[in-house]
């Protein structure tokens, strides 16, 4: 899959850490202890809209998604899978997939503007990264 | 594909009319002129989360949701498509397709929790059902 032309949106880019590349896609982490919370990034320059990636692509791109949904699974239960594609403000196509808990800080509302990001400490992320990028390679 | 079980939620029912029925998705129009929304059902009792769907039907729920897209799109243009499979609320798998607009009445939030919907009136309402019935035919 060639990368030509693509650098990831700056607020990607700020919002998240680097967890690992799949075959299409980057695997960000969100910076947000309110929400275990991954966003998918096909490596493809320009793309906006899931309908607009050739069939191939767009096979793919679920593909990954529901294997980065097991791996985030995995690590610890929660009551419901949230799976999001909007772009309403960063246009750069991406998927976000988030595990939501009954009572967490935006239930039973989407997490999408819900409030200010809470951030992981050093230690926390490094072993979150470090469990979810073992939990990527089943 | 057995339908054999499956009942629509009875808020799902209560919110949206029935436009087609595809081989695996019933779709629904969300009775809501403040946007075009679409609300894909596969017809598969008990089913709450994608990934725990088979392969074969993933894929199938994809590719109808990525027909439905196509359809939605094709009736007028829009700024920015929004997917999204939350199930906070209502735990039966679906999967919503809207259609958003800068300045729409949740811009550029999600519209999920946003406010009141708007029903159609019932001329309205027929009028978008054949035209939707219509490009899902293509």
């Amino acid at each position: 899959m060639s990368d030509t032309g693509f650098a990831l949106d700056s607020r990607l880019h700020n919002d998240t850490r680097h967890v690992a590349s799949l075959e299409l896609c980057d695997v960000l982490l969100m910076n947000d202890t309110r929400f275990p919370w991954l966003v998918l990034v096909p490596r493809l320059a320009g793309m906006v809209e899931i309908c607009d990636l050739a069939t191939e692509q767009q096979a793919m791109l679920w593909r990954e998604v529901n294997h980065a949904s097991q791996a985030l699974r995995s690590l610890e239960p929660f009551d419901k899978l949230n799976l999001g594609a909007l772009g309403n403000i960063v246009r750069q196509l991406h998927v976000h997939i988030v595990g939501r808990r009954e009572g967490d800080a935006a239930w039973p509302g989407p997490v999408w503007g819900s409030g200010a990001a809470v951030p992981y400490g050093d230690d926390g992320l490094a072993s979150l990264l470090t469990r979810l990028r073992d939990a990527l390679k089943d």
